[in-house]
């Protein structure tokens, strides 16, 4: 197809147009990279990008992600011109207002033509990584009919700036995925001012270092734009990035190629000497019939295209099963149960890290979805299991990706991959280290994905490693994230238990934090009973005046500290909360029945847990106890600071003795 | 001064042996690092590194980083053999025991001679550009004479594949830092095992993209390593890598070049093997008298050179001025009083982060230490004023950075200005990117340095950028941290306060929280309230029947919702808390004056603020009412957003009616 550049320039002007109207009815948002970038993306969805509007959920489309999220309004034009359902142009009108699904920032679950949340700078790009992980896995497993696409990105100089970038290129680079194409928006305009006041850096050169293959093109010169697409489109061997040469804001004549541009609305003399510039007459929010039907016709060269791929799927032998696992379908019988019976029958003293890693096993060998993988703490994290051999350049059947010492990137890997759909991810790492990939965790949970995280070595009993490896706030910390789920399971039992529950909610991240000290297996009885975030682990034996609360490995502290109590006669109920999020979630008459409302001085509520107290007076109430850790940890072996920082039944034992006055 | 190999090689052995021993007897620890560099780390302590173990705080030392802070046996078994006081030999036979200043990762708050906190992978190299900076503005202030110095690093391959890690030498090429040195301890062994596993990068080639010098040599090889150390330190235009090619765990003959020999003991049998290998014969923990005299010598060459300077010290006009500013002192007048008074006479609503700009506008006039600074958020975060000119690569006597989209980078790096000393850095971004650097903060907390983060957009009141951009959990989650105070004033005084506060703290950081949005002034009287962390802002009119206790924005909406309480017959107070911790420091007399422990019926709390609610039952008590958000934001003007979240005296009012059953 050649390009017929008379119509392509009416194209792009629409989304400038688009793009600046809706910018400054809401008086507030960001016209200058949509506008800097229409020319390229006009190029790119009218020729490259393989879309059909009619279904957007089309497992075999091409990936196109929006990294520089601020530049909402590009994305949201595209998808309206190019006739998608979502957004109308009424809510295009609303940009930015309550209610219009037009967000600040593309929102994946507002909109189903936008693949992935943006706006937080670098993850865009790093979830493309993952999203391109993802096609060539399925690609291995089912062949270039079903699936056979690539991943298209838009990123700004922001993008590339963040430290993101430098793992999510490593890994993309490393893992050669040459259908992960990159189109950096090179304005060298960042919301300071001029690049040139923060870096000097040869991107094109860092990118060659970590094994990309470089293009440039004039981002204004469609014959140019085609050129480079082209190019970019038929290297197959590497990752490619596209250096874009763009003016921020083209087409608003005196503010263009400056930060002005860059996150204000123009005014509305700007935008009428911008309608001047573009030679668009039309008012806002109008877009001729002719060029809306230049655009409208890219979208039907994907129908075709689309059907196509329908009557292969048709024929596939395996279409069916295709089908359920891009919709996220995993069996129902993932051997979890018959496991969870053979350990209640025969009891295992164990790490939880390690009985994630048994959870794992058979886990893995019945859901093939699963990818695992590590930041670089395969073995300290138990994460690798017999099925899931690595996932490598040359063998993307693989099920295990070694990510590097790359927290976030990897988690952005994982948000990508779960977003693509058709698999599974979970990445391990140490929990202190969430706070590497901490705004990924979020994006998992704002996206509403299956990102599963395995966090290892969960509190002070990492021991050695001293307070820079030792989480104290980290747990509750991730508790405050909403829509993710922070599972700390106290055994062998609980940890399966909670893989299952993590396993089987496609809307809800997880975090397991998970021990790396031994502990032993407390739970008799079967039934998830982890799925209600608490229960009574162990009822009072003597009249209850005291229940105490307990997460993970300070369960076991509780359990002893319960025998201390019952033995001079005090009852004592243990609660085990693996997930408060779940036990928040239950109804009151059930939460009221583990916590009974009664005063303090009747019934004692105590919280233990390994990390900072502040919010466990939510279930202690105010004159309850909360047994943790104020405060950075220490290096030393892992029984000493339990006694050091007085998190053992003998320093506990005296306090609950002391408020109920005994 | 021509290198003695003879005696070299016994003098790195007793690193090695160091090491190797001292990880033996905790049964726990890395070996690998220490041995694979102990040949590089002689030859630079012994010939290149500036330093006097009598003074390890000698303001013009050399700083030297082990960002690959796992081989912390590495600084400890140098500091103790040079001559320091501390590790005491006994300290490093108690390695990573309980009480021991050698910890399991060199902490800087237990030994002098360590200037960094170090592990968290990537932060320590990104510290030492920060270190870097001072050096070179402290140099622009007070010359050659007073200040002129390098900052050696030893990373290692997790160091250069975290994302920080391209943020920091993006900045540290760009500021051309001639003076930072980083010394590659080049193996190519991370945990997982190979590089070749996850990684495929040509570092030198990505060093040289960013603007820097790369040298290469043989890290077992004295001449070569003196030869390429010589061309470190002689190349003064950029900062400077060089890659050691080294053999992990060298001398461990069994073990060595595997990662076998990371992260574990090497067992008796090896330990055996290895002092064979290495022809050393003593017993743990006694380096033979000749080797020790050698190593003694390296210290007394500081020590001279060290004299030298503090007689340059005594000479100069600027002697007692340098050495108060090193000492971290600030002027006792910084203006800020009379700023105060001068807002009481005319009050002004303006957003906090303007407030913060009209404070820091006195302050940075006053206080020549201060060094502000955004990552790309200049105008929004309004961290700039007149009085800092940007510090750039051919003005280093500027006091402002421009640290570009890079804010773990930032973060990090305003942890180095600290720890050098002579410079109180603060830095900008939106405070939903604290998670960006979120590590980097509690590092700040751990290492007791006076870091000020202004943390703008401080919630849903930022409006249409929508829920990537809106801090919902950030704030709670930041308090979470030990030894960090976060404070959210809510107007102009308690702003100017709340910095008065930040600065008067050498070893806790701050974290100022920020509204996007303007708020009226609401004090009307003077005397830094802030300091109690929380007062009681307006007192109940009629008889006290509730207390509101709210933060930064809404503490406005708190005193709508008083008054139209009080138009109803029921009495009020308003706590304003701009800061939980300092609340919480105070003496249970005071916090029971502000909040007495009286039944909810009787006296009901409520808590406000426009983030998630977790937390704040420690105030409300469990029949309170907590106002907030445990949600995701949305996008839309922020009016409609507090209406839609029900955070309006209109939305609030009933429910308080209702709890009080009115």
């Amino acid at each position: 197809m050649s390009l017929d550049t008379a119509r392509l320039a009416p194209m792009a002007n629409a989304i400038r147009a688009l793009s600046m109207d809706a910018v400054q009815a809401a008086n507030s948002g960001h016209p200058g990279m949509p506008m800097g970038m229409a020319d390229v993306a006009t190029v790119l969805w009218s020729k490259y990008l393989k879309f059909d509007p009619a279904v957007p959920d089309w497992a075999d489309r091409d990936r196109f992600v929006l990294s520089a999220g601020h530049g909402s309004m590009l994305i949201y034009s595209l998808l309206y011109l190019s006739g998608y359902e979502s957004p109308t142009i009424e809510d295009i009108a609303n940009f930015r207002q309550l209610g219009s699904v037009c967000a600040g920032h593309p929102e994946n679950f507002l909109i189903p033509g936008v693949e992935c949340t943006t706006g937080p700078l670098g993850q865009g790009l790093a979830m493309a990584v993952g999203m391109a992980i993802a096609e060539r896995h399925l690609n291995a497993e089912y062949g270039d009919d079903l699936i056979d696409h690539h991943t298209w990105v838009i990123a700004g100089d922001g993008c590339l700036m963040e430290g993101v970038n430098h793992e999510a290129i490593g890994l993309a680079g490393h893992l050669r995925l040459g259908r992960l194409k990159v189109l950096w928006d090179s304005n060298r305009i960042t919301i300071d001012g001029s690049t040139d006041l923060s870096t000097c850096e040869d991107i094109p050169a860092r990118y060659r270092a970590s094994g990309w293959h470089v293009i440039e093109c004039d981002g204004h010169d469609f014959a140019d734009i085609d050129r480079a697409l082209a190019q970019a489109a038929a290297h197959d061997s590497s990752p490619v990035l596209v250096e874009c040469r763009t003016v921020i804001g083209k087409g608003a004549p005196n503010k263009q190629g400056t930060s002005g541009v860059h996150g204000a609305a123009l005014g509305t003399e700007e935008v009428a000497a911008a309608r001047e510039t573009l030679v668009w007459t039309d008012d806002p929010f109008v877009v001729p019939e002719p060029i809306l039907a230049d655009w409208r016709a890219t979208g039907e060269r994907g129908g075709a295209t689309h059907r196509e791929w329908q009557e292969r799927l048709r024929q596939s032998t395996r279409g069916a099963e295709f089908t359920a696992r891009m919709g996220g379908d995993l069996p129902t019988d993932t051997g979890i149960d018959a496991y969870i019976n053979a350990l209640l029958a025969e009891p295992k003293t164990v790490a939880t890290r390690k009985a994630s890693e048994m959870a794992l096993e058979v886990l893995t060998a019945s859901l093939p979805a699963m990818i695992g993988g590590s930041a670089d703490l395969t073995g300290s994290n138990n994460t690798k299991t017999k099925s899931t051999t690595p996932l490598t350049a040359d063998d993307y059947a693989g099920r295990y990706i070694y990510y590097g010492i790359r927290e976030f990137g990897m988690a952005c890997a994982m948000n990508g991959m779960a977003l693509h759909g058709g698999v599974v991810p979970y990445g391990g790492t140490f929990l202190i280290f969430s706070d590497y990939c901490r705004n990924a965790v979020r994006l998992s949970a704002l996206q509403q994905t299956r990102a599963i995280y395995v966090f290892t070595h969960d509190s002070i009993g990492l021991g050695e490693d001293g307070p820079t490896h030792q989480p104290v706030e980290q747990l509750m910390s991730l508790r405050l994230i909403p829509n993710l789920n922070v599972f700390r399971p106290c055994d062998t039992i609980e940890t399966a238990e909670c893989w299952a529950l993590a396993l089987g909610d496609k809307d809800t991240p997880s975090v397991l934090a998970l021990s790396r000290q031994n502990l032993p297996q407390l739970r008799t009885e079967g039934g998830n009973l982890s799925a209600k975030g608490a229960y009574r682990l162990r009822s009072a034996q003597a009249e209850r005046r005291v229940i105490l609360i307990a997460t993970g490995s300070e369960v076991e502290v509780a359990c002893a500290t319960a025998e201390a109590l019952e033995a001079d006669g005090i009852g004592v109920d243990v609660i085990s909360m693996p997930c408060m999020e779940l036990f928040e979630a239950q109804p009151q008459a059930y939460r009221d029945e583990l916590l009974p409302n009664v005063p303090p001085e009747r019934l004692l509520r105590v919280s233990i847990e390994a990390g900072v107290t502040l919010g466990w007076d939510r279930y202690t109430m105010a004159n309850g106890l909360r047994i943790g850790l104020d405060r950075f940890g220490a290096s030393a072996p892992a029984e000493d600071l339990f006694e050091k920082f007085g998190i053992t039944a003998g320093a506990i034992v005296p306090q609950i003795k002391a408020k109920l006055g005994i």
